[in-house]
């Protein structure tokens, strides 16, 4: 049942408030309810793999390592929020000798921005969807949560939704800090209500763009942080191609098939020599039987954009898997020159969700740097070489287009930590300067705030010199590490 | 004469190469050239300020003192990047023991954003134009910059060009990292144009929000910082009022009047008590002589919104200057009750920009929290209070709308340093998150990139393990700071 007009009314309300509430737990309290969300979590997994099971078709194991990720996530804004970093805390004592004039005593630090609107994704039920990286980045930063559900997997969402809630109050967060509400109209009512200060989202470039368009449009502008689509190519240098063939071509099938192609970081472009032992060898490859795809809509995107794709001449098919006529598309391996991906990139790059790659020949390594200066925003871009060889400019021109550089590996797996950067510009997402995984992620949800000349009794904690957090400062323009 | 369309090309052709010559240049290197611009500056000082003096009607001592800031601020920019802070570098080495799953090696930090397109303003002809904080912060950060003029300053933005690009040839930066656009159209045709990769906006609400609809709105959008308007409120409780009558009136006259009260900070509403002396000393109080504003738009503008306040039947004159019918507009305090304001608060709170500001009475201290939930996102907010009041809640209020709050001073007069704020929730900017002032401005022209498992000899500096240019980082999750 969609959520109705006066539903979302109350629920953005009572988002208004618990926000409020929220913002002034300290770090360190607001760490130990998500703690306590994580360790629910864990306990109700045998009630939460089934589910996301049958509606995901996923894999077990696949699902048992997404909810721990999702439950370690929780803990690790948990270790941010009692370190304290995150606050980016700034003094500048009154300095009547200051070059430019005298200066006034002057704090800045980062505050909650509001009720922040998340929309789950589909292909990760667990990590990119209810209480998934953007809830728990918004969360953590002292923000209430409402989560626009997915419909790929309705009874996982109020199973893991409950979860929370509970875990919540008995926690002692305050009411309404974590509600769900249903529906393409509900969350794109949400999106321009005045209550709701930022907006996440996982999902493809059209949903996401008419999203962004409408936050951008309101008349206060929000922040959007959409993460959209990428092609993720990786660039494989003749040296590279012979000395590694069978390592290359075997790592590159498996991560473009993983968990049937349906990541954003999947491998849609592999760019390697013509002529090579690599590019013949992908001619004759075996790639593995089709699995099922998440849910019917991404079933007839998947089929619609692959058939597209085939019937342009400029494709062949390399290879597919084993079952190209059962319900659950087959992997399939389409080879383009480099000619023509140079002369018409945009239509070559578009972006297939699913387990189907597309092989780029290039006669000459020269068009290595050519062929990357085609791409536009990326959430990965991958360099298979040998340690020595010249890839300078090659590294630099990826750098510019996208978030996360790999050598030698691949972009699918994105773990959770201190330095990932899961971003890029646009179209892989709408906020160049923001990640949506790992720890930099709670920024996206802060905003900066200065108190000039206050009294130390009215600064917020971390901000009067008892220093009560412990935060690391900023003071006078050096970094100042408390003691512990 | 405007940049035709041709021009602007090769303009941003330039501006292409510039940037990414620039950003290859160490951050210690980038210092040492925005020194060298700031020595020019100070050294042609005698050419500029007459310039400005003549074009801005300006006083000496204030121009004096913003040409300072603004070679300060360059300077300041240099330190930033010798210290290596705003690199943000972050190592995470391989773990295998990651309680999520077996962690790569990933670093990451932030690298310059590409060309940015800067918009001078009208009312601080050095701060906030040609070489003003937006392009300080722009090329402090590794990027190019075109630089759209203002047209109430036509000579001056020439001359200061002139020492720019001279100096920064001089200092051996590239050519073309620092370029000069003329008109409306021109601006609005970089502002679209794919090879701007990030725009910076000091002006009106009308004029920054026709921008940040242009630049959201792009087949990429990009990040548009617009500093657009601000009401700047001061609450005065009952208190202050009465225990410091003429201190409060005298600083809030000097403020609202100050430069003509052609500031984005002048505070435009003075919230007092009824009743009190603080509010019938202002029903006599003198005001100074009109001054000349700084051009004829300005002119005209404020004399428009200014007429449409007063034949508002909610306003009424309190005082004005000592000449107002002369071409000079004079300086005017309107007044009205705080029910009027409480019922139509998006009329009553119109910015004027110019010497005017509007003494709002309260019959009530209550009413201070319930005028405060009226405000838009705010540059700044003030209190006027005595410590030991409760004024917890009205400090709530006003921090989630203002970007910097001030206790018992005037917001006219914004420092440059390291925990200065302006910004603040839309219409004060365009982005929340951001600030124009102050060396956290440095941010908004970076972009986050991570290295995954990448060789040592293909790391940039801050990110390999010698760390060449002593940058601090945060290594495995704990803040590193090098030997120097």
């Amino acid at each position: 049942m969609p959520t109705t007009v006066s539903e979302l009314d109350t629920i953005l309300d009572t988002a208004v408030g618990a926000s409020d509430a929220w913002a002034r737990f300290t770090p360190a309290a607001r760490a130990d309810v998500l703690d306590a969300v994580a360790d629910a979590l864990d306990a109700q997994a045998e009630t939460l793999i089934p589910l996301a099971r049958e509606e995901s078709h996923l894999l077990l194991g696949r699902l048992t390592g997404e909810l721990k990720r999702t439950t370690f996530q929780l803990r690790l804004f948990g270790e941010i929020l009692r370190d304290g970093g995150f606050l980016d805390a700034r003094i500048d004592h009154a300095d009547p000798a200051w070059p430019m004039g005298a200066r006034p005593d002057l704090r800045r630090h980062l505050e909650p921005i509001g009720p922040v609107l998340v929309f789950a994704a589909s292909n990760f039920p667990f990590a990119f969807s209810t209480i998934g990286g953007d809830s728990a980045s918004a969360l953590a930063a002292g923000n209430s949560v409402v989560l626009k559900a997915h419909s790929g997997h309705p009874k996982l969402t109020v199973a893991t939704a409950d979860v929370v809630r509970s875990a919540l109050s008995e926690a002692g967060a305050p009411d309404g800090l974590f509600q769900v509400i249903l529906g393409t109209d509900a969350g794109r009512s949400a999106v321009v209500d005045p209550r709701i200060k930022a907006a996440g989202f996982t999902g493809s470039i059209p949903g996401g763009r008419a999203l962004f368009d409408l936050a951008s449009s309101r008349p206060d502008p929000i922040p959007f942080y959409g993460e959209l689509g990428s092609n993720n190519p990786v660039f494989v240098t003749a040296t590279a191609a012979e000395r590694s063939t069978a390592e290359i071509r075997d790592g590159f099938i498996g991560s473009f098939t993983l968990g049937a192609g349906q990541f954003c970081t999947k491998p849609g472009t592999f760019i390697i020599p013509a002529d090579s032992d690599l590019a013949t060898s992908l001619r004759s490859v075996a790639l593995p039987d089709g699995a099922h795809l998440l849910n019917d809509r991404i079933v007839s995107g998947y089929a619609e954009v692959l058939g597209e794709l085939k019937d342009d001449p400029r494709f062949t098919v390399l290879a597919e898997g084993s079952d190209p006529v059962s319900e659950s598309p087959t992997p399939t391996l389409l080879r383009v020159s480099a000619e023509d991906m140079l002369a018409d990139p945009r239509a070559l790059q578009r972006e297939c969700f699913g387990p189907t790659s597309v092989v780029v020949e290039y006669s000459s390594e020269s068009q290595l740097v050519e062929l990357a200066e085609t791409f536009e925003g990326q959430l990965t871009a991958t360099i298979f070489g040998e340690e020595g060889e010249d890839l300078d400019e090659l590294v630099r021109v990826l750098a510019a287009r996208a978030g996360r550089l790999l050598w030698r590996g691949w972009p699918t797996g994105v773990t959770v930590s201190y330095a990932q950067q899961h971003g890029g510009p646009y179209p892989a997402t709408t906020a160049v300067g923001s990640t949506s995984v790992g720890t930099a992620a709670i920024t996206r949800f802060l905003r900066p705030v200065a108190y000039q000349d206050f009294p130390q009794s009215m600064l917020p904690a971390d901000l009067a010199n008892a220093n009560e957090w412990s935060a690391p400062r900023l003071v006078d323009g050096k970094r100042s590490e408390p003691r512990r």
